[in-house]
């Protein structure tokens, strides 16, 4: 069928639409636009050209094999008309057809289609405050704005920095500003934690505390109220709870979330959800049957809740291509939605989940309940390992599993994890599916109980009633208000591990080796809260079952255990 | 409840059904036998103590902080009775009785049981051939046997071994002999490829390359006949097609699996199936309700094929054990089977699986066919990365994944696939579902089109008729035959990557970029079979479509290119 398609917009589900649309059926005439000058890059790559990991620009635009994916490639390669630097200006859905302008020339052109692609994206949000146009402040906007800003760092006129939100990109764009460049970076995020919608705040204070490690500086709980300075961004004005700081700084980079950009689409009279994205059906089309959209400009169905939601992510969009490029050419492919799932590497510490944290459980109306366990990430016999932990966000009642998180420094045996859970998402696991679940096993990997399947065994023991735990900031609030008065912190291990801990809380802390609990019941009283901690959450649920079976009924267990409560800086100072 | 739970075989599943039946019903008698002397051990381990990356044999029978698993650890932390050396003899079951002999002292005990544990495990298989039970013949029946062989080792008197089989413990052993102890080993293999039962001969190829590349020697296609020597092993003689080899060695190791533990069931006239493992139901009984059974001695669901199959995995042990600790506290917990995930790490390569190869799915009747992807493991930008190599096998028609194995020198992340496809396997996916199948996403882990997806994508091609492609044995295949009189092969890489081929095989290879392929069909002849190739079978798949559009008929497609045919050995030499 010879068809005219125009697809509008040329970074990641552009593309990858018009491509598979050209090869199941080679007569059609693929157009495809672009505001940009660059095409068909990895926008997901930029903190890596930012930090110097990517040494050139052209690397994100790039094949495996160095094939610029330029106007020419399109041309000879795929078999595809790419126009950069071409605007669309409106669209004649009663003609079918697209005005668009050469940037360069000012050329106008009408292009007829049968069948239209919007792929447009979405354009970083700005903050409405004096200065936030200055220049030396950034958005991470596209291949260009990076460019920019790596430029500024080549030309050593970079020594201080803020990143104002805490999200992927914001911190990722720190750690490629202090790892590589040694700017001194601070970090500005109006939530109380660091990847606030994506991780609990016990999660996210491990990826914190790393941070801080590596000299990145965090006004938390902050928000940016004025950016000041002579012709060039030169401070930072932050407001807090105890008044305003006054962050001195070369460099502004705002990561505070994008929009999508539906501005033609909505000129054009298409359906766009309150929530601001436009609105799609599982095959993509848009409230015009002939035009589609997807990627970064269009809301999709959250696997989870059920609910639509905005969910900008590269990988998404490659997918969502693919499945527009079948229906322009009649194949009824349909793209389901997505759970959500996200990793995000930083330093030598990696954060990746799927779902709903906690929160956002509740927030969705959901009466959930997390967990947190540790364990190696493979044979705590091998030699290379790491502890790994995880979150478990589950459904009280039905048991079903809404979300689950985890950090690890082994970031792919991490996201390896995380992967299979995800992959299960669309089929509505239960916390017993996670106990049941097959992974590859050899000790060089993974344990032969792996962390998953222990996620769901604690899963499990805590919906059927058979564990209560806490998780690093309740520990935290606890502790910090215990004289001993209210309650009992029994540290299960033996002797020598809970040794430092008697010496520093003396009465407050107390030891009774699991092994011993049962025999020494008269030493826990009864008219008290009991804590449970030991290494890694195992012998305190041991102690729990003991307390349990005793008829002690308010009784908690660290989950996790000193392992987490350490790795979150929830563990007390001895 | 005062039950008396009797639980034969304390080594994986028989510990992890007592721990929990005792956590579920404190009140519950549990005594746990076992023959061996040492009890709770990480059996998987061994070739890690072997090579001595374990340093002591303690380590595989200890907790991740350090507590050795023995009888007192049981009693006091698990309140369980383990009673090592001491051998069940047989099974009243209408006493509801174990009569049990303390190996030590001889003395006989019966216990009476509620409900009865069979976690009997199984036993290697040796071969019926002369000189098998020469000192310095092992086969890795347990930790003592390992105990056994590292003490040879250290004691220096091992210059060369002999593996026999190569499946997963016999390669892992010769990894520990050749790589820890400088061993010059040698792997005897019936079939004509590694790991037979689990890889294609393509990517098993890619596995004996990396091992033969660490100086590790292979006869594939043989046979041991004998093994001779004085008072103990000094040679073993291989029978091939081509004759007799004899091979001097100081020890030999047998892999050549192993057979279920049921001749204390079989006596006690429980069902055994006609390939040997105990006939269990979901909830992991055996005939008799109030006998359970599990782990190696025990037969459990194929959930590819539906059939019983035999799957002696310290993993599933773990969690069967789990499940049976439910059971015998009246929680009807069931074990629904298993699609078989597997990995190993052999030097610096890692490969990973799960479900049938397409060998197993034609054998199970299966319309099935495979095809192979390879791509880089992380984003192509990204600094730190390899190649990753992925064979699906799939049903034709219906689609239905029925396997999925891969490669990868980079063994998280390839596990971390594997995990992700095994998860979905009691799902019963088809190769759409990978297409769709939403991972955890960002540059350093991934690409914004996994290969997980590219799997999905290229099997999705493939069975719509829109691909055809071959794997490195039948390339290797048709270029050994390849004159240029029946086959032409088609280099659609730019020039400077053909041109060392070009001049190699003269009238044999030839080369069209594939974006001029459009405008040079004429060169490319109609009478022959025409074999396309790239660098990863991406372009060469573009290439495709062209021909076919144009009119081609018998052309095929290098499956994962030329990065696939040099990982497996089958690249034209030039």
């Amino acid at each position: 069928m010879r068809e005219n398609i125009v697809v509008i917009g040329a970074v990641a589900l552009g593309p990858k639409a018009a491509c598979r649309c050209k090869r199941l059926n080679p007569e059609a005439r693929v157009v495809m636009l672009d505001r940009g000058s660059r095409i068909s890059y990895g926008g997901c790559g930029i903190p890596y050209y930012v930090s110097g990991d990517v040494s050139d620009a052209d690397e994100l635009q790039s094949t495996s094999f160095h094939m610029l994916r330029d106007a020419p490639f399109f041309r000879d390669i795929k078999g595809v008309e790419a126009r950069p630097r071409t605007e669309a200006l409106s669209i004649d859905r009663a003609k079918k057809t697209v005005l668009a302008r050469n940037l360069d020339t000012g050329a106008e052109e009408t292009l007829p289609y049968d069948k239209l692609v919007l792929a447009t994206g979405s354009t970083p949000r700005t903050l409405p405050i004096p200065g936030a146009d200055l220049p030396g402040v950034f958005a991470v906007a596209d291949l260009d704005a990076a460019v920019a800003i790596r430029a500024q760092l080549t030309a050593g006129a970079v020594g201080r920095a803020v990143v104002v939100g805490a999200g992927f990109i914001g911190l990722e764009m720190a750690v490629a500003l202090a790892d590589m460049w040694g700017t001194e970076t601070s970090v500005v995020e109006y939530a109380a934690s660091v990847l606030p919608t994506v991780l609990s705040p016990g999660l996210a204070a491990m990826m914190e505390r790393h941070l801080r490690e590596k000299d990145i500086a965090f006004r938390l709980g902050a928000q940016v109220t004025r950016i000041e300075g002579e012709g060039k961004v030169e401070r930072v004005v932050v407001g807090t709870d105890a008044g305003e700081e006054v962050i001195e700084t070369d460099l502004v980079i705002l990561s505070v979330g994008v929009t999508p950009n539906t501005a033609l689409a909505r000129a054009a009279g298409l359906a766009v959800s309150p929530r601001g994205g436009l609105v799609v059906d599982e095959r993509m089309r848009t409230s015009d049957p002939d035009i589609f959209a997807g990627g970064d400009c269009a809301e999709i169905t959250n696997l989870v809740t059920g609910q639509p939601f905005f969910l900008p992510l590269g990988s998404l969009a490659n997918r969502q291509g693919r499945v527009i490029g079948d229906n322009l050419c009649g194949i009824p492919s349909r793209f389901p939605g997505a759970a959500g799932a996200w990793c995000v590497k930083l330093f030598e510490q990696n954060a990746s989940g799927v779902g709903l944290t906690l929160e956002a459980a509740a927030r969705a109306g959901f009466d959930a309940f997390s967990v947190i366990v540790s364990q190696f990430d493979r044979a705590h016999f091998y030699p290379d390992k790491a502890f790994m932990f995880l979150e478990l966000v589950a459904e009280r009642g039905t048991g079903r599993v809404l979300g689950a998180q985890g950090v690890c420094e082994m970031g792919d045996a991490l996201v390896g994890r995380i992967g299979a859970i995800s992959a299960l998402m669309p089929h509505h696991p239960t916390v017993e599916e996670l106990s049941l679940l097959e992974l590859p096993y050899s000790p060089p990997f993974n344990s032969a109980m792996d962390i998953v399947n222990v996620l769901g065994n604690v899963g499990g023991n805590v919906l059927d009633g058979r564990n209560k735990s806490i998780d690093p900031p309740t520990f935290a609030r606890l502790f910090a208000g215990g004289d001993g008065a209210e309650t009992f912190f029994l540290d299960c291990r033996e002797r020598p591990n809970a040794e430092p801990f008697l010496k520093a809380y003396p009465g407050v802390w107390h030891n009774i080796p699991q092994g011993q609990l049962a025999g020494r019941l008269a030493e826990v009283p009864r008219d008290r809260k009991i804590v449970l901690v030991c290494n890694s959450g195992a012998r305190s649920y041991e102690a729990y079952v003991i307390l349990a079976h005793a008829g002690y009924t308010d009784v908690v267990n660290v989950a996790g255990g000193m392992a987490t409560l350490h790795k979150a800086g929830a563990d007390p100072k001895v």
